[in-house]
């Protein structure tokens, strides 16, 4: 056996474990007894511990010093296979664990205090996260970044740098739309009341209509949906609002274009590192260019709205126009997970700039309510009201997920370059989508895009995909006119 | 850190690993898409790799050799990490990996086997499988008696010349019950269509009517219903009938049984070797207990008759003293799943002799069918009338559990000990189960048995709990009381 064959075999237990792991973790969400919460602590730190063990092996260290490859595809496992095996040696054990221990206790203490509105029983522990978090970016930047570091995690080959510069490319002509839309009348939105049973069978039609393969995947309910898994089993989740049914239509779509990625990744790669996502930002482009591009476009809006009548009867809106304003409603708010596409990037750019300068130093976490409030009021022109409307909204800081709010923006970005490319490849795909149609768009995303996995690094994939740099121009161009056009700007 | 805390916490976590590993068993069963089979199969084999990596592991070995006791609880800890550390070192790692590789190819050819009705098909991987088995047995018993060492693994300390000798005392009587019960009248059946929601409905209400805890568990619906998990995540499933409610009904109270032995045990056991049932036949003892002398009760049947009544309107059986014959009606039928309690352990007591032959080298695989024919007709006086209804009806021998058959029976003969120290224990008992109490029961049951998990081997905790040495007196006694009154023999 070559060293490559034996590090594959090993890796390959390795990704299995890692299914194992994130399967937990599904379950968690939906299925879990809540007196349960205490012992699955314990398995999922068992599990992270194994896995952790199995990265970091010395005996990967040596199969890595002579493993050969002999196409491009093995060179690409090679390289995320070293990828993983140096950061968990350059992370001491006992940093990580302490990070373990001190998020899971943050996580809790932020819940509660977002139920509080208390910020001030958040920020120690929040404090205490930003100095370990702060110690793990030295160790993995060695001299380097510290912020850098930490996107590598997630955006591998991406630097705080780019991402402000793209942002600075983003921000005036995004505030100037939104400006201008939110100055005319806002969109009528449903009425009436939407049987959840229903909710939940057409969430499950559309999953399929979006070429979601339900022999290799299922749809649950999950208070924060989500998509789960790799292979052969790859799960979403959505929920329901009685009185909202957009919440339950477009949280599926978007689960579905993260699952589909992974359904579309070539069986070959299946429990290797090149069988899933290759990055978050790149993940979160199928997510979007399936919620946002497809599912709200005006195309399909009309099918929607002929199905969802076909379902519901009556939804309280006159006709397919209407409707296409009401999914693509903008509107004043708070909550970043609400956000429409015009004001989706501001809500990015307030946490990347202030987490930015918390890992630098620049800012200190006893200042950070004071930070975020005044850059809400300057960027969106009204005060937050309450800490669960600003800085205690997101679960993200508490378990130490610093440098991953940036990928979503770079989701909307290279979902506009997709979406360029997409309408220049298939001409007729709005006269497919007012059918319902979505297979031209999935089956060119696929083609040119999902099936390749972990093969190419987060930018060189959307390049190939999208024949061009990955810019923020198409994604900007795209807005400006479909909102100039529902808004008669 | 003294060798026996090392020792403890290198075990908690291979507790919670084990854990995991079996929650991902009842995820295939109740929840795993159908397409991910293969790489479930894979996740599996890469989860059962390391647990047997930890259970074997050399350090285990050295912490054993210095680990010191400071009470029996602690005693019993070091007794079951050693037996699973001798257990894990005597089968050779390639023999193990053997075993799992033919018997999941055996189990899916029994499947089609039993689907086609084809016996020649699946002999062949049977005969590898019982020649793998006798590898093992060979191993785990050094120079001692094949079969004893598989008993072993399920029933510790209990020998087949024991479970023979119990049988042989058993079957004349049980044959003669029969042969009496069947001359008489049969019993009434229900009739109708059963809402399937409302059965599920009534499962969840008689499993909390049970004691069983919800907060710390979950029912759900699996073709063959099973119970889950150890600690603080111990779920149950049941499966439902239309034409027949007391499948879903009697499959819940047994499943409960199971759990509440699992929830029933000290907490401060919890992820240790102490922390889930000690044998399958104990575990079973608590399953038939809950469903049969419990749940099958004249007393409980007719609160239960009301309950029925109440959730399904009329369901074609006019009163309380019907409907206890109906729920305990002995009719005959090939299926050992199916058969009543007067004629389940005939079901056993074929199995036991024909594997025991089979491991012996008695009785070899090709000869395996006719000898079960002629077993059958002997006992049951009428001939098999195809496979599926014969040698293919179980699963277990396609998945290497040869052994595991006669712990069914056990788990009867101490569920009839244990009644009987119950009644004498609550004299009160048929008063409270007409009102659908069965606290004092599952009390008892709880303080004298289930609360010390793994801290007492199995015939003596059943001893310390009814106060006798098991025996299969106090059952057959019970069964020619009870069939006796209910056929008016």
């Amino acid at each position: 056996m070559t060293a490559f064959d034996a590090l594959m075999a090993y890796q390959r237990e390795t990704s299995a474990l890692a299914q194992v792991a994130g399967r937990l973790g599904w379950d968690q969400e939906t299925m879990m007894p809540r007196g349960a919460a205490g012992q699955r602590g314990l398995e999922m730190a068992a599990m992270e511990s194994i896995l952790h063990a199995r990265r970091s092996a010395p005996q990967v260290g040596e199969w890595l010093e002579t493993a050969a490859a002999n196409d491009p595809a093995d060179a690409a496992q090679i390289r995320e296979i070293r990828r993983a095996f140096e950061r968990a040696n350059k992370v001491p054990a006992d940093l990580a664990k302490r990070i373990a221990q001190v998020t899971s206790e943050a996580q809790g203490k932020w819940a509660a205090a977002r139920a509080a509105e208390d910020v001030a029983a958040f920020l120690p522990v929040l404090d205490e996260v930003v100095a370990l978090k702060r110690e793990e970016g030295a160790a993995l930047a060695k001299g380097g970044d510290l912020y850098d570091a930490m996107l590598d995690d997630y955006e591998p080959g991406t630097t705080g740098a780019q991402i402000a510069a793209m942002f600075d490319a983003m921000r005036p002509r995004l505030v100037a739309l939104r400006a201008a839309v939110l100055e005319r009348p806002k969109a009528e939105g449903v009425s009436g009341r939407f049987d959840e049973a229903a909710q939940m069978m057409l969430s499950r039609d559309l999953a399929q209509t979006f070429g979601y393969d339900l022999n290799r995947g299922r749809v649950d309910k999950a208070v924060h949906p989500f998509s789960s898994g790799s292979g052969s089993d790859v799960r979403i989740t959505t929920r329901t609002s009685p009185t909202d049914p957009f919440n339950c239509i477009y949280s599926t779509i978007h689960e579905v274009g993260h699952a589909a990625y992974e359904q579309g990744i070539d069986p070959a790669y299946a429990l290797t590192p090149l069988g899933q996502g290759v990055s978050m930002g790149v993940h979160e482009s199928q997510s979007r260019i399936y919620e946002n591009q497809i599912g709200r476009s005006r195309a399909f809006a009309g099918w929607l709205f002929g199905r969802m009548n076909a379902v519901f009867g009556d939804i309280g809106i006159a006709d397919a126009d209407a409707f296409y304003a009401a999914v693509n409603s903008v509107e004043n708010g708070y909550i970043r997970t609400e956000a429409d596409e015009v004001q989706y990037n501001l809500h990015i750019m307030l946490r990347f700039d202030l987490e930015r300068s918390l890992m630098s130093g620049d800012l200190q976490v006893p200042d950070l309510e004071a930070a975020w409030n005044d850059r809400f009021a300057a960027d969106f022109g009204y005060a937050v009201d309450r800490p669960s409307n600003g800085c205690l909204q997101d679960v993200h800081w508490s378990v130490g997920l610093f440098g991953y709010f940036p990928t979503y923006s770079l989701g909307n970005v290279y979902a506009g370059c997709l979406n360029q490319a997409l309408r220049a490849a298939v001409p007729d795909l709005d006269a497919q989508l007012a059918e319902g149609d979505t297979s031209g768009a999935t089956g060119w995303l696929r083609e040119n895009l999902q099936r390749h996995g972990g093969l190419y690094a987060p930018r060189e994939v959307i390049k190939r995909a999208s024949g061009m740099e990955p810019s923020e121009a198409p994604l900007l161009g795209y807005l400006e006119t479909k909102f100039s056009d529902i808004y008669s700007l």
